[in-house]
């Protein structure tokens, strides 16, 4: 049986557009029914598992490349934040039944693309046809030196609270993207909708700072949620100073001209920066790390005793949230 | 948000389903973002996907349990069919939003009951809500020695050609199920849909003879095409006679009823069991193998210079198949 009104079979789906990103021998060119990895002696692997549904995380009209892009991306992202080096992936494939040969082929090429980009393969799937929405899950394979992978965990009072890049671009952009921000010039709106398409996956920073950090996440569910479960999963706070976050020039323009858009960058999600907390002698070899790793740096509060993430504006008064931090669905 | 009209959010889903399955440490409770694994010094992962969709792979009215079970198992025969110990798994779910609790909870028995049978732990996954059916994705986890794993493309002409178990229950038991064998006696019926509902993927088997074999594969497509499988990638033919293929009682009662149905046997998918070759020479360490995991293991043909698989009667007539193999949609 076809897997869909317009495309061939099983069989031939794979061998046309999946078999060509089947590059690493363990993966036998997807002719086996497994795949086969080993890490480098003295590592370990680290998995992710993540799943996108159409009409839920991305909309039908989306180009597929970028789709592809995204749902890889958001994985490494969290390999990325583990000091993980990304070799692979699997992809579970349920294909909604007016899926087109040009979008599984957009699809593709987007994988392709972003193999290039971060030096990884395939290594295996599973296709099959849905009567529902096209659902699309990846896990993500990397290696990590054995005992060097940090954790949520590792925080304690009195470090400092770091963070890569900048925060809310993504939410700001999906705003951007939904014609929420008619007044912000055009090119800005494109730098944010950009941002929202396409994380970029700080996997150099998250090796170069493995050795260095204490504990480390990476922002998918906002800042202050994501800062509450290391703080939740460390036992202590943290207070953050809303002035020192990393903002975008698109995105101080946008909260120049909106000052309620302030919980986009510390509540909303999508941001997919690294965020990990450091003891202060470590300062310099962060910085170093970052430089190394040519992505901006930012201590942005630090790591107290007791419970709850505190984001205080200039006059030290907490900032109210319009949501607690964003949850999946 | 919710997950869906009846069940807590995220994050609280998690937290009662699914953190008590997350019993090794590298899964660390399913607190940390990502999992990690070690092989054992000289061995390599061997990883597999599969997906099941309801309304489509299952029925909604099925025992989650079963559900559960049937999507580990599928999942487990292919790491069998390739020597390896299964060590683990990552769950990928969308869940349909009127999923309620109860179904949820006898999901995570029946991976509860089957992680204890196979020795498994969860080492993590992802939870989503999709508008659609839902879909269930699971990424299984195993070991095996690096250099002994075989594959598909390893047959010779010459070779023994061997199954384990019985062939062709599981597609009688669909039809058992869906009242299509009404003749056939009740315990013989229960028995075939016990067979579909809960495969018994061959572990033991698969590790005792992965030194031995030539060639291996697990039968999801059926003896036909999975043995077609094995031809194409290893450049040869291979004759079998139907009158060698193993049967249980249950089966035999209902061929002996309607003889058409021996395409069930040979064509339909859904088996489980190990598929493999051997050169003559290894017959006595093959059924060696097959003691030690007190699994039936049975000659059903043997490897030809050529291409193609023919099944022959008794009167050495190619049979004539109604479908050339279950395909999976």
């Amino acid at each position: 049986m076809a897997i869909g009104r317009h495309l061939p079979d099983e069989f031939a789906l794979i061998a046309r557009y999946f078999a060509p990103l089947a590059r690493d021998p363990g993966a036998f060119g997807l002719a086996d029914d497994v795949a086969l990895m080993q890490p480098t002696p003295g590592h370990v692997h680290v998995l992710k598992v993540d799943t996108i549904v159409e009409g839920v995380h991305y909309l039908a009209g989306d180009p597929p490349d970028l789709v592809a892009k995204k749902l890889l991306r958001v994985n490494l992202s969290d390999l990325a934040a583990k000091g993980a080096r990304p070799k692979g992936y699997l992809l579970a494939l349920s294909l909604a039944r007016d899926t087109t040969p040009e979008w599984l082929e957009g699809f593709a090429r987007g994988l392709a693309e972003d193999q290039d980009a971060f030096g990884i393969s395939l290594f295996g799937g599973d296709t099959t046809s849905t009567p529902g929405p096209t659902n699309l899950s990846l896990t993500a394979i990397g290696e990590a030196e054995a005992g060097r992978v940090p954790h949520r965990s590792g925080a304690t009072a009195g470090e400092d609270v770091y963070v890569s890049g900048t925060l809310g671009d993504a939410a700001l952009g999906l705003r951007a993207i939904r014609g929420e921000l008619p007044a912000l010039d055009e090119s800005d709106r494109k730098y944010l909708a950009g941002r929202y398409r396409l994380p970029e996956p700080r996997i150099a920073l998250g090796q170069a700072v493995a050795a260095i950090v204490s504990a480390s996440i990476d922002i998918s569910d906002g800042l202050a949620a994501d800062l509450g479960h290391i703080c939740d999963t460390s036992g202590v706070g943290a207070e953050v100073e809303f002035a020192a976050l990393p903002l975008s020039p698109p995105a101080r323009a946008a909260l120049s001209l909106d000052p309620s858009l302030a919980s986009d960058i510390v509540a909303a999600g999508d941001d997919y920066e690294i965020l990990f907390t450091a003891p202060p002698e470590r300062a310099a070899a962060v910085a170093a790390a970052a430089r190394t790793a040519s992505v901006a740096v930012t201590r942005i509060g630090r790591i107290v005793a007791g419970t709850g993430v505190a984001i205080r504006d200039a006059t030290g008064r907490a900032l109210s949230l319009a949501h607690p931090g964003y949850r999946h669905f």
